[in-house]
């Protein structure tokens, strides 16, 4: 990537730059200042936005994490689509999206594997936000009468849980087994007919 | 420990030997003339039971892990209790067992974590014998009309790995929260009434 000082500096053009410079460097060994010399600008220029490597590499984490959150929501909230079928679509858009980010990229993933590590309140928010989307998918299967829980937040975390095998990037090994694509439909039939009114 | 080379030297007191030192030295700095030394004999008589040291650490991994199959064969094969609570306590005796291992003896724990990771053959041996005590579990309730499974195997590979983050090492850290037993509850109902008739 050759520097560009001429265009703003956005903080959406620095991450970019950070996700390029650390897939280049990996997690240990890159800096501010190898972010800025990518982008052509001063290290202080950089921190104007960042106020420390660690805020960088939080923000740099948070926005890996929110493309999925974002694709997610849309399936979400899309109207019309009866809970239980919507349930099974986000639950195979989640495990697509996870696993194209571990097959596609797999320096890149170990980077965030890192990162994740490092920023575990980033990963709880996720969390929190994937889980209060298969909430809403459940409580609307529950008020139109084909899905029943008692406890709406906590079946979606059940459901989370269960499914953690295809989501949770500890198994990002296994994603890559003939038998996996089987043993997650398996296990979301198992779940989604549990749910069943 | 101290030598005792009078008593007959079996395999079953040389595995002994060898877990307290593993958890004496740790899983890098173990040797077998260390597990020798404890039993105050040569390091060939080891030998003579156990052809290596990968030998040695494959037979005392399987050991540990076999602790936990023997004492859910009782439940697995216990006459007279309806699959669905069979099921119920199989999957329970599983997570208290794992958690205890995790919580009583956290070194020797994160020793066998290493072990698990050098001897995978005897890890798929054991998570193989799980999986079929739960597909006669899940058959029993088939054959009596309380579960419903159109493929048993499938069905009980698909409980185990919804109820992963309950038995999986990776996850004993989790283990220690305090929200962990309402949440297995909540995975382990699911998952049951999605297998009910």
């Amino acid at each position: 990537m050759p520097p560009a000082a001429a265009e703003p500096l956005t903080p959406e053009r620095i991450l970019e730059t950070t996700e390029e410079v650390l897939r280049r460097f990996g997690p240990t060994k890159a800096t501010v200042v190898d972010v800025a010399r990518a982008l052509g600008v001063s290290h202080g220029s950089v921190y104007r936005h960042f106020p420390s490597k660690a805020a960088l590499r939080e923000a740099v984490t948070d926005r890996w994490l929110a493309k999925s959150v974002v694709m997610l929501e849309e399936i979400a909230s899309a109207p019309a689509e009866p809970a239980p079928s919507k349930l099974e679509s986000w639950l195979e858009a989640l495990f697509e999206a996870k696993r194209h980010k571990a097959g596609d990229d797999p320096e890149l993933f170990a980077t965030y594997i890192v990162l994740l590590d490092e920023n575990s309140g980033v990963v709880e928010q996720h969390l929190t936000e994937l889980i209060e989307q298969l909430s809403r998918i459940i409580g609307e299967g529950v008020a139109s009468g084909s899905l029943s829980a008692p406890d709406v937040p906590a079946a979606a975390r059940a459901v989370f849980d269960a499914t953690g095998r295809f989501h949770d990037p500890q198994y990002a090994a296994d994603w890559l087994t003939p038998t996996i694509t089987a043993e997650f439909e398996a296990v979301t039939a198992l779940v989604i007919r549990g749910l069943r009114a």
